[in-house]
This record gives C-alpha cells, sequence and structure tokens, in this order.
C-alpha cells in the first residue's frame, strides 16, 4: 500500500509508540509484506527464522519484536507485537470505511458502461468504458476495472485476503489493504472471486477470460490471455504469466510461478512452480505425458506380476 | 427440531392420523432424524432394514409403517408412509414463512453490526455484536450468528439440506427445519454455503476461518479453530474437531469423523474418518507420507522392469 | 436459436454483405453452432479443417471463408471473416438488451410462485407455477423455468457461454443467444450456474436435483432425476442422460455422454464418454472396481520388489 504522502518514521512510530533504531527522518511512502515490498517501505516481522529476510529485503523500514543491527541506510521501530502493530498501521492509514449505498458516491463508472440492479460498487472503485457489470456483482472498495470488461451475475472482486496469524488458540487476522485490478477486455463468469491484496494489489492481466465459481487469491498476479475454467483455485501470491491455460478443477497453491504458455489439464494440483510452454496432468501434477505413462505403468502390473511368477517357478 | 412446547403422542398422531401402539399420553418434545435424536423426540423409519435402530435409538416414539412390538417405555405411530407424515408434522410444527422483506422484521442484530446492502435475512435470524454482513450475503429463517463474525460477500446461510427419499420415479424431498449456528469470531469468504441441518444444527465453532468457495452440508458439526481453504466440499452429517486444516479443494464425504488437529492436504478426497492430529493426502486419502511413497513407488516400476528383463534373459 | 420468422437468403446476406453461392431465395429459420444444426439453420466455418463437417451438416446454409462447391440443396453465404458477421447476425436477431429492472416488465411469474428479494429476472424470461426463487437468484434473459422448481440463492442461470475464438493476440467472444430451460421439480441449489446455450438450449430434465456450487455448461442436456452433488462441474455440450448421479467435485469435460443410471463416485474426472449402468471412479475416471484394484496393485508394489530380490539373490 502507497501511503497518501511521504512520511517521516518518527511520524508513524508515534502512533504505534515504537521505538527507533536509526534515523526518526527515514522516509516512508508504503506498508508492505514481505513479498511485495520495495524502497520506503515500512514491513514486519515477528519471528527470528525471518529476521535475516526482513532486514536484506527492499523495504527501509523494518517493524520488528527484537532489538539488532540496523542495516545502514535503514530504519527498525522495535514493538513487542509488531504483527497488531501493523494492523494498527494499516488501519490508520486506510481505515475499513465501507460504503452504505448500493453504488458508492466516490465510485466512478465509465461511458457505456452498464451496472445492472443489485451491484455493489464499494468506495473509490473506478469501472472503464463498455462494461457490463451483471446483476448482484459486488465490488468492494478501492478495485479498478478497465474498459469491455464483462463481469457475470454474482461474482465478487476484492473481498478480504484468507491470511492469518496462528496462535495457539486463535488466528490473528491480517487486515487487507491491497486492490483488485482488473485489465481492459477480460470477461469474469458468474461467482467467481477474486481476493484483494493484502497489502499490494491483485492483478488480472487484458483479455484473460475466466469461467464461472473460479477462485483467485490475495495479491495474485495473473498475465494476459489467459483461460481458466470453472471451479479453478488459485492460491494467494501466485504469478500466472501469459497465455496459460488452466483447465475445470485445477488447484493452485501459493507462491508458485507457472510459465506462459503452460496448459494444465482438468483436476491437476500443483505442488511447484511449472515451466512454460508445456503440458502438465495430476495430482501432483507432472508433464502429462509422464503422468500417461505412470497410468499405464499401473496397468501393467498384473502382467509383471505374472513374469515374476514364472520366474519364481523356474519355468 | 425442539417444539415450541410438550405434547402428548395423541394430539400429534391425529394431525397424520397415525394409529399408536403404547401410551397415547407418551410426551414429545421434539423431531429428528436418526442421527440427532435424543429422548422426547420423534423419528420415522420406512425400511425394515433400519427398524432395529430406530427403536433402539435414543427416540422415544417412532413413526413407522409396521406394527412391531413396541419397545418399554416407548410408543410407535403406524403410518402407511412415515416419510411424507414426518414432513407434514415438520410443516406443522414449522411451517415454511419467507419473509418478503429483505431484512425480516423478527431478525435481531447486534450492537455495532454492519449489515451491507442486498443482504437478506430471514425470520428470526439472530446475529451478535461487531460482525460484518457483507453485501448480498443470504441469511435463511432460523440461523444463529455470534459475535465478531465476518460474512464475505455473496455467501448463503442456511440454504436447505440435499436429502431427498429415492423412489423409482422421483426424489421426494426430505423438508429442512434445522438451523445453522455460527459461533464467536468466525470469518466466512465469499461465496460461501453452510446448509441447515435437516432437524437439528450445522454448527461452525468459535474462530473457525473459511476461505471463498468452501460448502458445509447439513447437521455437519465443525470445531473450533478450524481453517479450510477455497473450494473445500464439505457432506452432511460430518463432525470434524477442533484445529483442523483442509486445504484447498478437498472433499469429505457425510458421515464421516475428523480428529482434533488433522491436516488434509489440497484435492485430497476421504473415503473414511481421519484419526487427529496427522498429515493426509490422496483420493483416496491415506497418510501423506504413505502417498509419497506410492508416488515414488510407480515411479520406480521401469527400473523394475529392467531387473525382471534382467533376470528373464539369465543376466 | 429459431429466427422471429422465416427469411431469404438475400435478406440475410444483405446485413452482412456476404456473396450468395446458390439460390438468394434459400430459406432460412435459424441459426446455430455446428453441434446442434437442422434444416433451415446457417451454420457457421473459418477453418478448412471443418470444411467437410459444416458443409455435410444438416444446416443448409453454410457462412464460409472460402469459395467452394455449393452441396445440392444448400447455400453458401462468402465472408472474409465468418465468426465476425455470425455474431453480427445473432446480434442483429437476438440483440442483448438487459433490463433494467430487477425483475423486467417482460418476464412472467405463474401461480403461487415465491420470488424473494434480490432476485434479478431478465427479459421474457417464463416461470411456472409453485416455484420458490430464493433471494438473489439471477435469470438471464430468455430463460424458462417449469412448475414446482425450486432454485436457491445466489443462484445464477443464463450466464454467457465460456466460449471464445481463440487468434493469437486475443479471444473473440463468441455472442450467446441460446437458453437455459429447466424443467419441472427440479432442485437447484445455492450458488449454483447453468449457463446458457450458445445458440441452442441448456436443459435441465425433469426431477433432476442439484446440489450447491454446481457448473453446468452451454447447451449441455441432463437428463430426468439426475443427482449431482456439490461443486460437480459439468462443461459445454454434454449430454448426461436418465438416472445418473454425480458425487461431489466431479468433474466433466465438453462433448462427452454419460449413460443412464451412471454412478460416479466423488472427484472422478471423466476424460471420455461413460456407459450407463456402472460406477466409476478416478481421474481419470475408469470403472471402479478397476480402479480399486490398481489401488491394491500399487499398494502391492513393496511385495513385488521384495519378490525380485530373492529372486536376484537366487534364492
Amino acid at each position: 500500500m502507497r501511503l497518501n504522502r511521504t512520511y517521516k518514521l518518527k511520524d508513524i512510530a508515534s502512533i504505534i509508540h515504537a521505538r527507533i533504531i536509526g534515523s526518526p527522518d527515514q522516509v516512508v511512502t508504503g506498508l508492505n509484506e514481505i513479498h511485495r515490498v520495495e524502497a520506503g517501505d515500512i514491513v514486519f516481522v515477528d519471528h527470528p527464522k525471518y529476521y535475516a529476510k526482513a532486514l536484506s529485503s527492499d523495504a527501509t523500514t523494518i517493524l520488528i519484536d527484537k532489538e539488532v543491527e540496523c542495516p545502514p541506510g535503514k530504519a527498525l521501530m522495535v514493538s513487542d507485537n509488531p504483527f497488531r502493530d501493523y494492523n494498527i498501521l494499516v488501519s490508520w492509514f486506510k481505515p475499513a470505511v465501507y460504503s452504505a449505498k448500493s453504488v458508492s458516491d466516490s465510485a466512478k463508472v465509465g461511458l457505456n458502461t452498464h451496472i445492472m440492479p443489485g451491484v455493489y460498487l464499494g468506495n473509490d472503485v473506478i469501472i472503464g468504458d463498455n462494461c457490463i457489470i451483471h446483476p448482484n456483482v459486488v465490488i468492494y472498495n478501492d478495485c479498478i476495472i478497465g474498459d469491455n470488461v464483462i463481469i457475470h451475475a454474482g461474482s465478487i472482486i476484492g473481498a478480504d485476503a484468507f491470511y492469518y496469524q496462528r496462535k495457539p488458540d486463535k488466528f490473528n487476522k491480517m487486515i487487507s489493504c491491497g486492490r483488485v485490478i482488473i485489465k481492459d477486455d477480460v470477461e469474469i463468469g458468474a461467482l467467481c472471486t477474486i481476493d484483494r491484496g493484502v497489502s499490494a494489489d491483485t492483478i488480472i492481466g487484458k483479455g484473460t477470460k475466466i469461467d464461472n465459481h473460479v477462485q483467485v487469491g490475495h495479491d495474485t498476479v495473473i498475465g494476459e490471455r489467459c483461460l481458466f475454467a470453472a471451479h479453478v483455485g488459485i492460491s494467494g501470491m501466485v504469478i500466472i504469466e501469459d497465455d496459460v491455460t488452466l483447465w475445470g478443477q485445477v488447484g493452485v497453491p501459493s507462491n508458485l510461478l507457472i510459465g506462459k504458455g503452460a496448459i494444465v489439464l482438468g483436476q491437476s494440483g500443483l505442488t511447484g512452480s511449472l515451466e512454460g510452454r508445456k503440458t502438465y496432468f495430476g495430482s501432483p501434477a507432472i508433464e502429462a505425458r509422464e503422468k500417461m505413462k505412470e497410468l499405464v505403468l499401473v496397468k501393467g502390473i498384473p502382467a509383471l506380476i505374472e513374469r515374476l511368477k514364472k520366474l519364481e517357478k523356474g519355468v
């Protein structure tokens, strides 16, 4: 999340009563979680396992639960609970204010765009020209839709990330302050969900076509001209390059990359990133021709047993 | 379903013109299907295969299609069509009256709870404090939502059970009179369905977090602090204990139990109950490490064939 | 799609400025894509691979991108872009005009049918008697619902087909002009999608019962008394005969046939048509008992390895 203007670290630290190590005048321009940080960002870390990653990331301010040595050019904010304080900062800079009207006064709708009955457009939603937003679609705050986009009935754009901090007795919700950005010429089927980013953006690339009941998780970035069939489930923080085809009911766990032009056959489940321009099948998904060989091998086991029997009998 | 007061059996039997075997003054306090019966309940049975189960259950009145010996302390109602007559009783005591207003006059909403545009709240719905019910959520009659609950846009709470009596020429619908109860601190994603119980309650335990497109069937009871990822499908009459994690697209058939702390990896499909504190994978799901071994074994078949060839050649 | 009256070919050709080969007075009564054509129809073809199929189909007018010999009794319209011109004709005869009112003035609703709050009924929708259309259901233009039908909350009937012409730089959308027809006594769960036909009808047969989150693709024809559990995904142009049971999360690709009385177990994925009156399992789906044998064979591999070791040692 970009802040509305540039802040000095001392102004930010005072909000959460954190102690500063480094320059109190360090420039702060945004907040992000670790996968998306850039210079000017605050990132938080609350486990020694991830200290090094956070300290060496592009983030220039680290909200941390221990006094450690401050890398040159960076600054630390020390807090007894960085997760809680990160959420406080998110809520401070981006309070979750929901429009009580079906179409928020701050939503902007382009020329020749049809907003059908029952549609909800949250605050600061922007929709381009020549779009059709079919009945009962819900678009949460801050989402941005391009031109010539069709969203079929009942789809939900911009719901919160499924993202929690696990504690022994409960899950703490990470407050989502990211957006969904849908580029031009995208068509989204009925009853799809595209979750907002935790702190960055979930993006659907130009010309991508999505069938019904598809889930796209938070901060996932999808390329151009992809084709996703019904019931595809894509987790958060996935990168899918251009021209990728996912057939029905394919499942994609978080943090993977699918290369340009890959084709994943129906019901496959990924367990790792996939190279582009190949066809995959299975759960776990492997190259489709390898999977087909395996299916044949299994069917061949009875013949192997017969051969083994012959050898055992000394025939 | 609890009745609104205590009845005598003779009052109930007269509604459906059933003949009583046993005391006409037998106390009746509820109706339930066989998996959930307790003392005071009527249960129905219409197949000799299930007579013994119904007669020996905790139900104290049995609606049955044959004159059989009445167990001591119980009573029978004899009917030519117990299924039809059970439905008549359900409709008698719990007529399906739907609110024509988006928010029923009898719905109760707690303090600091946001009901967003397009939400439907049926008759006698109760929602606690500090909840957010996002746009276009539908909550059918009688459902009860705790405090600090978030339900994302488009989710449907309390639709009818998928439960029919199969006849050669049609399916007879079992009328659902149960409820959905969602405990405190639950978050439900967008476009989820939590079906009402047939005659008892579907329950989501405290602090459980559910991602988008998840289905929870009738009468299923889910523990505390569970985590279900997108597209998980849970059938009716399942018991899921506390701290269970189901990853994306997992499928759980009816009448199973998943023990405390179990983890089921993505796309797995259960075929039986699962012990707690273990990790499972596959369709059918087995312990994940066993499944991984099997995958390795299949990949090893070509090497076995080579060894077999050598033996056959007498090398 | 049937046209509103009978046309002469010369009237149609003038709309798209196509050159006629054959009789300009050829009778035209409809437009259809190749899987559903009948006499009087226009069909389009834009690839030499499919010329023969189109020319020998039941369609009596072929919209084609090359001058070829005209079969006797038929006529050709030659166009540099048959796909574009087919879409122009569809839009000409069936302009996509959406009702801005929640319930279109041209929608017809039968006796004793409940249309709940938040329901959208498009133009020319017809709903029979004794139905319940639960809150926030969306029924697009032209769909026809029979008597005694229940549609649970949030389901979407008649969204566009997921059907595009793939070009190197984009997908061209095929305009859907077909309908959805739901016969008597059908129950559809919450959050289901039944897509309209591209040019013909998607049909759900009498007495079929469908659980939540089910997808039925364009032009698919489903028989009577079928039972589909939650998250079943059925593609376009599938034929499912009577009394078929598909358990949860089953996937059915396009252009297949499932025979009468077939049962497909949970999470199975079809790769071909299935004979009736058998039970199937697996992804790819095979007869369930064969699949069970395969699972046993894989578990038996370690024993095979032991036997092989013994032989190798010469024991």
